[in-house]
């Protein structure tokens, strides 16, 4: 019994680890657009720092769950949930490497003239940051409802990402001095489409475990029950 | 011993199944490329159909991990290759998800003129196959020496993006017509830069896996040893 309270507290600190490191992808994100929005490159640095912090996370987390697979050997939905955060740090990293790609280009713009005002760019990295957050709480609460609301926001993503672009367009058709800048911006978009992307791909994964429960109730009762006999 | 040669062809069965999807991310990305260079849109579709096969092989990878996790209790070595195994499986599934990309930006630009001879775009795209195949063949093959390599093909695969780039914005400044198509390839040219992201990150875990030995020796023998001790 006490060991069963204590692998509780260990998942419940895999939990908070998880959230804290969206935490993070959240602020490195934040970070980057505030940057290109303030014009103020020192911000984008931070992002950075987040990033190599995210990466060291990934490597935490990772071994907490190996430690925990290796010393608790769990079943059925401990065992999903413990290999499915390991799939998410790796979506998380990258999405790391997405918002240091948004901060390398948010340094370039702030060095020209602003193109235009920013406004569907950030309300982008809004949703993206909310999508973030919501399908680490979606994961670490089992609650698929939040997860599949996540999915539907990668529409508005989309959306905003087809209307930056269409706009980017005229403006570069009008003057092409406006193209190199036109394409930082147009792949500082694309950037956050693969973060709600990713967020979406999270979602998705989280619906199908707890959505597959169902359909996948009988391989995990014989996973339970069969202990080690092979299939 | 009978289980354990059991395991042993289990595990050889999951190598052979991540091989084979990493042999389709790399038909999807060769069909897309070539439904772009032959222009021909038939063949966009054979990604679509790959994608297809791709995200369901990383359902029954996954699946096969967790069996593998819940039945044999692996310890060590064996339990970060099948937990390495779940997350490559992920960076494969987004892989694929860019080869789509790819396949549709064809699509459109299989309907307009072409803007330029595709030279250095079908070169990235043998880059990045040759990457996911031989980061593969890395990580199955415990090969940290073909995973660096893996790595430096990154700086090839970056600097043709940057000539791809370079050369698209002077066809947009001296043509305003090309700007839809040039952002096309140049959106391309980010989806390939992606996918060796994504196969660079896999190599750096696949190192970190292989040299960390070493360093992790102790964690890995305090595994191994202490059986359910806690930390």
């Amino acid at each position: 019994m006490a060991t069963e309270t204590h692998f509780h507290k260990e998942l419940d600190e895999l939990k908070e680890n998880l959230l804290r490191m969206a935490a993070l992808v959240e602020g490195a994100i934040r970070d980057a657009l505030q940057s290109l929005v303030k014009r103020d490159s020192e911000l984008a640095k931070e992002t950075f720092e987040e990033e190599d912090r995210i990466n060291a996370m990934e490597i935490a987390i990772d071994d907490m769950c190996l430690r925990l697979l290796a010393l608790r050997q769990p079943m059925a939905s401990d065992l999903r949930f413990i290999t499915s955060a390991m799939k998410i740090t790796t979506d998380l990293e990258r999405m790391g490497d997405q918002a240091v790609n948004i901060a390398e280009r948010a340094i370039f713009l702030n060095q020209e003239p602003q193109l235009k005002p920013y406004i569907d760019v950030p309300r982008m990295a809004e949703i993206a940051q909310s999508m973030v957050k919501d399908v680490l709480d979606a994961f670490v609460n089992r609650d698929s409802k939040l997860a599949r609301s996540v999915c539907e926001r990668d529409d508005l993503v989309d959306g905003l990402k087809d209307q930056v672009l269409r706009e980017l367009l005229t403006y570069m058709m009008s003057d092409p001095k406006t193209i190199p800048r036109a394409v930082h911006l147009i792949i500082i978009a694309r950037c956050l489409e693969r973060i709600a992307d990713h967020a979406t791909n999270i979602a998705e994964d989280v619906i199908f475990i707890l959505d597959a429960r169902v359909i996948k109730h009988h391989a995990d009762a014989e996973e339970e029950g069969e202990g080690r006999n092979t299939s």
